[in-house]
């Protein structure tokens, strides 16, 4: 037997930001890779990126309409309209090259370039034509359904700053600077390796005492989410010999978890196996969380390994609170952790212990009139408890200064995702 | 010349809430398929999901220790512990087939199963051990420590129903119940036009008067945000031939989107061609909306086709205004809009105009110690600049019956994905 607390409980709990700041500090950025850019969507941008060009590149008329000098219009009204020669007629994707002087006009199609010598656009609606005259009844002011050369975007400009995630919008813009290959930080390869002797593969039929595993797959899906790439390294028993085998297998990836053989049974096997290398170093193991208190981390050759529970729910938790964080920075993401968060009204009571982060899954709903969401714990809420998570729109996380929040207080709800 | 409204502005524009209610009459439910479970995050559910097991499918240990009848243990204390036989000891993936009577025990492990007789379980760290006894210093409750058998899922209960979106949590579930397949609704397919003589390919470079193509990504992008799978349609010209017959080709798809050419300008030929077939239905052309207003919207041979402005951001909020709509509900998904929201304070008065919806966009930052977020309004927001929107946390929609929102009021904020 091991020199070990197994059997014997945990002798101390790390503070949950003690453990991401222990992380932090040895956490290593990912390379970075140029990939095209229309197939960035949710990538994070590993440089700033710089626009070789104004956007727009040419005056552009934002309307239907006629190109004028806008001084010219100065003084026009219903009773003294002002006449404007019509001096071209350009079709869309095409140049006028006549120059628009006193009292002149060139008819435009929106997105069309706004002739030399004009400086503003009056739209179609807005004139009445007569034989090649417009008759203008109001004054336009200058750039006026005009978007100046460089408006949207300078030319050197930085556009997007590193460490941004790619939505449709950074897209678009990247594309519309005719940027078409950017750099970004490659996905974190994650290793998933479920460990436990009770456990079968999904489609088994399991025997009494045994288990279907799961969680590598709500593991794997959360990579997904997080912007990782997840690899599942089959159901590992609970054999030193086959362990120490797949740690060792794994460590070819960015990232390595463990479900299950991570609390103080004789069973759990795994952080006393790290702990015995000489290649590694136990960040954590018990943390003043629940669930989910008997999790490991460690930093194993310069790569983090994380050791979750077993239990569906708190390896859900260990997750978002460790790893979807570990996964994030190790792409420099400004936003370290994606889930987006309300403030609610919680409608029961909830009691927590003093000292210990408690993760509560809640129910949401939002009252249009009071233009409040309120939340609802969910009761029956042991972390094996997998339909609790199912009926749960997100998480309360209480800290670990307050023994529990009463009803009605306000709290932050971080939401799940997709919705 | 077609007898139209070209060159003399819209007449009359309908309300966005009665466009999405006549959408909703002429919106045909996607075809259900059959797919892999592991493959199902971010798929809606088609058909209530029925346990065929109990889960856990026998009495379950939640914890390292001895299982006994807890009312054995009733009148324990420190003064007068109570003494408990060890019968057996069983190891992950055993079961015991002793039955446990009176004053006995049976050691098992986390996750094992509680032997016949035994309805709880006494952790080992709040026992003694002394040869084959152990002592108890304190009583249990019935069924302390032990996950019952159903008690998560109960065999036959509908554990999902449809129109849910799977995430991380309910493919665990759909996976732990067994259910290896699932039925969900198929991704509507969406064909995406942009239409433009002024428009060149990415990678090209423009001349004055021609723009690179953007929006057929950006839509693209969202369409893989809300579950729709799309398809880019070539760059079609102002052209009523090339236009009519892409529009033939495009009916193949579920969902129809032409960029550009939906306004009321001489190349804004679209809505017409589709006025002019015999098997279409314009149901608005013209929406009091900003930006957006020139977005058409028919049903043609019972597909809905949209007319987004050639604006990006027009097109965007064009989209996530009924595109994303029609989507979700093509799949009968219970959240039509799967935006995350969130209250906000203004910090900058906006106006805006009776009986029109305006969008505008936001940045969104959040006060930890007033644990409020604070919405900024985005300056020089003309719907032609892009940038405009990779600024933007999110959009405020200010509604018809309102002129405008003051400063400090409260107002909901829609998030953009991702995060």
């Amino acid at each position: 037997m091991h020199d070990d607390i197994r059997l014997k409980g945990f002798k101390q709990f790390t503070p949950i930001d003690e453990v991401l700041a222990l992380l932090d500090k040895k956490i290593k950025i990912m390379p970075i890779e140029k990939i095209k850019t229309i197939s960035a969507l949710g990538r994070i941008i590993a440089s700033d990126v710089i626009s070789p060009i104004d956007l727009p590149h040419f005056p552009r008329s934002a309307m239907d309409g006629y190109a004028v000098r806008s001084k010219d219009t100065f003084g026009a009204s219903l009773r003294a309209p002002k006449h404007f020669k019509i001096i071209d007629k350009i079709k869309i994707n095409e140049t006028s090259n006549k120059i628009v002087k006193e009292n002149e006009a060139v008819q435009i199609p929106t997105g069309g370039p706004v002739p030399e010598g004009a400086d503003s656009v009056i739209k179609f609606e807005d004139t009445k034509k007569n034989d090649d005259y417009i008759e203008v009844y109001f004054p336009i002011s200058p750039f006026k359904n005009v978007a100046k050369k460089g408006e949207d975007v300078k030319k050197d400009e930085i556009i997007i700053s590193k460490g941004t995630i790619i939505r449709p919008q950074e897209l678009t813009l990247l594309l519309a600077c005719n940027i078409l290959e950017i750099e970004v930080y490659k996905k974190p390869r994650v290793a998933i390796v479920p460990t436990g002797s009770e456990l079968v593969e999904i489609g088994e039929k399991p025997k009494i005492g045994q288990i279907i595993e799961t969680n590598s797959y709500s593991i794997a899906s959360l990579c997904q989410i997080y912007g990782a790439d997840p690899t599942r390294l089959g159901i590992i028993k609970d054999d030193e010999k086959l362990l120490a085998d797949i740690l060792e297998q794994a460590l070819k990836y960015d990232i390595i978890i463990f479900t299950g053989g991570s609390s103080v049974g004789e069973y759990d096997l795994i952080p006393y196996l790290i702990k015995n290398r000489n290649d590694s170093e136990i960040l954590a193991h018990g943390i003043s969380m629940r669930p989910g208190s008997p999790t490991a981390i460690a930093i194993v050759r310069d790569k983090p390994v994380f050791c979750l529970s077993g239990y569906p729910v708190a390896a859900m938790i260990g997750f978002e609170t460790f790893i979807g964080h570990t996964i994030r920075k190790m792409m420099n993401a400004k936003r370290l952790d994606p889930r987006p968060f309300v403030k609610a009204v919680l409608k029961r009571q909830i009691p927590s212990r003093l000292g210990r982060r408690d993760f509560v899954r809640v129910k949401l709903t939002f009252d249009k009139e009071q233009k409040k969401f309120f939340a609802e714990p969910i009761r029956s809420s042991g972390s094996g408890i997998i339909s609790s998570v199912v009926r749960a729109s997100g998480i309360i996380e209480i800290s670990e200064d307050l023994e529990g929040i009463d009803k009605n207080e306000e709290v932050i709800v971080k939401l799940y995702l997709p919705r």
